[in-house]
């Protein structure tokens, strides 16, 4: 049933042996239930939940109980077969157990992996998306999410590859030994305490990679869930002006954007970003840019125009490999720095839970949409619907 | 004669009016030479050499007998009519002595400027093209390169503005109160100390904005002056491997890059850039690389692809405000930081000098042509031809 | 009367002659009132108010109309004698007009003067203390605090230096030709906006030298006007735990700490600083810490035992010269950055005074005493008595 | 013989029971030599070579043939009892097998390891002292080195960890699943490769901490083999002037600083430092000083005072947990930054080794004394005697 004509986790092979063999047995005498269902993506298009064997935990993994899994615009394009899964690109598509934002409770967690991640079964963690070789010269420089040896990341990786739940789509997820979790309030709801990872993309690109510091005007293109917590990152750093840009469709995203502090919205498919900006900031044009939105290639032009003298340009939001026409001496003329914003880390994913679990802002507000697993289509979908926030499936 | 409605020096307009009345009498009575010998640009391709007043300097300025004046890319494009000079973009052309890169020694100095610029009569000194404000917000952050009240800067301004000697092609420059000057070796060279422009540049673009560390990989797009500057600058500051592109009829250029310490040149119209630094680099590509060609588009797409991921790449070309078709998709997926490279700094200035007067390299090699201030044409003419690397005029 | 033998300001000499004879006549004619009050120190201990003739100004300098000149510990000590003013450390003592912290509004202003500095008659402006040379090569890098060449420095430079009025316990202020001046919102009281002052610095140490972050821990050893105005400015950028120390006799000034968003203080006369800091962060020890108490020994040695490794320290406090016993093993063993905080710049008292018009926080708690320029020794002796926090004097 | 009270490596405790039950059989199979020959400090002055089973690699570790272990003063301190090898502090004191600077070829290599790693069997290595968890909040940021959960460091582990073999001066050193290793030249002589460390801790001090840029005045004191490595790097990465001080005993290592690029050299027990950082720098003082001596209060004092306002401290010398009497003011005053130097990282270690394959400086020179296993108490008193610099044993 489980083929392994792809490798086993970095560290610890003997997982996979472990679970081929002697699993059915060992969960009768604990009493526990011995399977797992979990939503698969089997083709673009055909998610299905099926039921997998539960693993069995060595001394250096772990199993998370998923309370919840947010819903990421990467998710609705990997469905439709217009992305693959990461780690996916090379290869013919494979069967994955979707999800790669989970939260939940350590269920079981072998010693060395206690140890190593300082967590205990029982505790409440988030999952970073990915899993990285803790080796390489990127990792030893603290860049791991740019780690190039990085697999069996979560939400990508084929069910052929034991123990087949790494995705958070999934009563159960597998914790390989290399993961990363962060411990988590137990009193946030887990819709919020999912947020999490768009969180953590808010305060890299505002803070880390904008460098957002106290009363800069910043300019955010694209009001998606990203969009709103860069607003809330911006904020809390410090910004005096925020200035958020979304279609005439988002009305209520940017109404919650100003609900979250931002001080003026610019609606993009009616108005000239540019000379808003111009205006608004009476020429002074902002600090930081951050540019978020997927696919379009205009918001790039204004990303640049819109910066001041000097400024930075936060580029997140990617454009399926497409050619824009840029005016590059803008950059030049302007002094700009451009920085292209590739995952999240460890410090911001800490730093945006501090800032979660310090329940400053309501983030409540962003959540709009909760399933169940059986629902993961109709979560997909309610997302891609556009008017919907923050989705979570909850297992 | 010298009309002057367009208004003088910001500290001291006083200058002004001396000019305008009581010159020839001071002069005489001094017994100094009472005329000075200029090349001004009447009109696109006009140069003529002319005889101004000899400026009469009070507290706050003083005049420099002019040793060298480099001759820069942008002379040739200013003389043909294609770039208009900084300073003089929103009015109609006016006739200016040309010449941004001028060296020479302080001949006349006032109390207020000795003390301020810290030199005195007798100094050698290299002279910086702008002319700042002093005051603002981008001056007062040590940004002044970037000051958006710089005016009277050198080679650009009009000889309406009193005392009409703001460029370095004469036998006298003008050094208005905001004026930023650099001591230099006397021992040197006059052709050899003129490099402190272009090698400003390369400073600044290698070191400072490229952040050239020990052992990097450079590569520099672009053979001419400033990029064989940037060669030396980011041996200088320990590249561990420089790469360097030209075109085929740079041949002698790119063999000079060799003897400066540049590992590998590319023949960009003949060998395939990308393809070769991924070689040259057993697939590590560049953490550096800086694109300083003019107007060509291509190199610009070459420069992100051939920085490896997380790399730097430092924009200096400028391209005539086209729109050059980029994948931003890969700034975004190799993290990259794209910097505008908007003028020199102070430091890079003062780091450049001390970098000539290491007599570290053997610097002359840069320098091909020099000519008198009547063979200015001649002069921007032959740096045009392509094959001369740095030029200079001796008045 | 006013006796040269001292050098006039650095722009403009002009001035010191003007005042020294043709004075009241032109005031006479422009029917103003031809003399200023101001609080003059003869001698340590003696403050006396004495008149002036009224500055003319000319097209590079100003005149302030005092509103507000907030009183520094600075001020104390030097009234005490146990300081010398900045820039007469070197000679003999020199009586002088006190107040650096002075705002108010531009009285008149010469055309260049306004052209620099971007304001005109009729604005409301804070001034900055420090009157650089903006030619040396720390102001050309913008760490014009720091100018070697600084005088006519506000609030300490004699009065034999014509016009005499630098200090702003004075009807009226002179501004010369090099001052700083920044635009502050004239809808605020006095008194508040006379906190950029502290709050300028209270923002350069946390958030510029110290770099607070989302959610960091910062500890500030020192609950004075600019250890709250820390606090303010830590919380502003985001930082997720703020701990302050005081002493017994400071409980109002730590209550204010602790509305201001302080989550915790320690009176550091009662209790262990650096066991409770450990405490209070569950062994974490601070991300930031603030040194900035005057002459204190022991707090040094608190700094760098509550800073987390790799945390950053910023000293403030001086100590008289004094040696401090220090374990400097714990700075390479923490491997701690020590930085030292000298002087405030324009980007913190911009950041400041954007922070105090945004009227986020309720400022006008930290001022506590109001008083008439003929007070001004009561004024220093308000905040001497160590429970006033802001104290200043209104002309 | 091997009691296994202390925790066995981080990722893989299989080895301890592997190495304590199976191992001459395998061994006795295998063909190869059954027992490793290692130097184990046994109690403080006392080093005896003793003879261990040969350990078993599994898939997650490695076994290196040391070629040369270089000795460092802390060697030195811990051979006569004066410091406890790290990770040692805590408990009784255990034999251990001491070295931590080794170098030599991959011999054996598990297959998982191999992947990690980069690295295959044959393959010259040069392998870093710390092993770090790869897993907390310090490693996943890139600073390692200070890793709070290292262990099973080399060259301080004791024997009862299995399979004892930790350190560089032995026949064999065990590499654990969690080491870091960097290729290095074949061709290079193995007492010239194993400068990596010493070289590795001058380019993280002199570049990395103390940032020297182009030009920059840099003075080091202390002129032992970190101290020239120190010299090297700043003089690679661009330095103006290098000043180094070392004792009068010193003069041969100051003789070789100089043929090493310093420009000054200093004896610190015949002249002031700080009156000829002065005279040398006309004034102006050091851009950065590293201080790098043992023990000694005064070079720290002398430190801050030859640094320049806003120059950079780096502080290296460890002083056994003395106080220092410290002028905190001067830190304050002059706008210092003091730099802990805590260990080196990854970075550093791959720009070494690039300087050191580079071979621009003839690092031969800084090698004085080889040694062979059986020598090494007579390695550590030659180093102790202070006139060699780089010693190094080979086993």
């Amino acid at each position: 049933m489980m083929p392994s004509g792809r490798r086993g986790p970095r560290y610890d092979f003997r997982v996979v042996e472990a679970a081929s063999t002697s699993l059915p047995g060992l969960l009768r005498l604990a009493g526990m239930a011995d399977t797992v269902r979990a939503a698969v993506q089997a083709a673009p298009g055909v998610i299905e939940v099926r039921e997998f064997p539960r693993p069995v935990v060595g001394p250096d993994d772990g199993l998370l109980r998923v309370e919840a899994n947010g819903v990421c615009g990467s998710d609705v394009e990997i469905y439709r077969g217009h992305l693959r899964p990461m780690g996916q690109e090379g290869g013919g598509p494979v069967p994955f157990v979707a999800g790669h934002e989970a939260m939940g409770v350590v269920e079981e967690i072998g010693d060395r992996a206690a140890g190593r991640w300082g967590v205990r079964a029982g505790d409440r963690v988030a999952v970073e998306i990915i899993v990285p070789c803790h080796a390489c010269r990127r990792c030893l420089a603290g860049h791991y999410q740019s780690c190039p040896n990085r697999r069996y990341n979560h939400g990508a990786t084929g069910i052929d590859v034991a123990p087949s739940l790494w995705g958070g789509l999934a009563e159960y997820m597998y914790l390989s030994p290399g993961t990363i979790v962060h411990p988590i309030d137990p009193g946030l709801p887990a819709e919020v305490a999912a947020l999490f990872n768009p969180m953590g993309a808010g305060v890299r690109w505002a803070c880390h990679l904008g460098r957002v510091s106290l009363g800069d005007t910043v300019l955010v293109l694209g009001a998606g869930q990203r969009g709103l917590c860069s607003v809330i990152a911006a904020r809390a750093a410090g910004a005096g002006r925020v200035i958020v840009t979304g279609l005439a469709a988002d009305a209520r995203k940017l109404a919650l954007a100003r609900e979250f502090g931002a001080d003026h919205t610019i609606v993009a498919d009616e108005e000239d970003t540019v000379a808003r900006v111009r205006e608004l900031t009476g020429g002074d044009l902002a600090d930081v840019v951050l540019e978020l939105t997927p696919m379009a290639a205009e918001p790039v032009t204004d990303a640049l125009l819109s910066a001041r003298h000097g400024g930075r340009v936060v580029l997140a939001g990617l454009k399926g490999d497409r050619e824009i026409p840029l005016r590059t001496d803008v950059i030049v003329n302007r002094a700009l720095t451009v920085v292209g914003a590739y995952g999240v880390d460890h410090r911001a994913y800490r730093e945006a839970i501090a800032l979660i679990e310090s329940r400053r802002f309501a983030l409540e507000k962003l959540h709009t949409h909760s399933f169940g697993l059986e629902e993961t289509v109709k979560a997909i979908e309610t997302l891609a619907g556009g008017t919907a926030i923050h989705v979570s499936v909850h297992p």
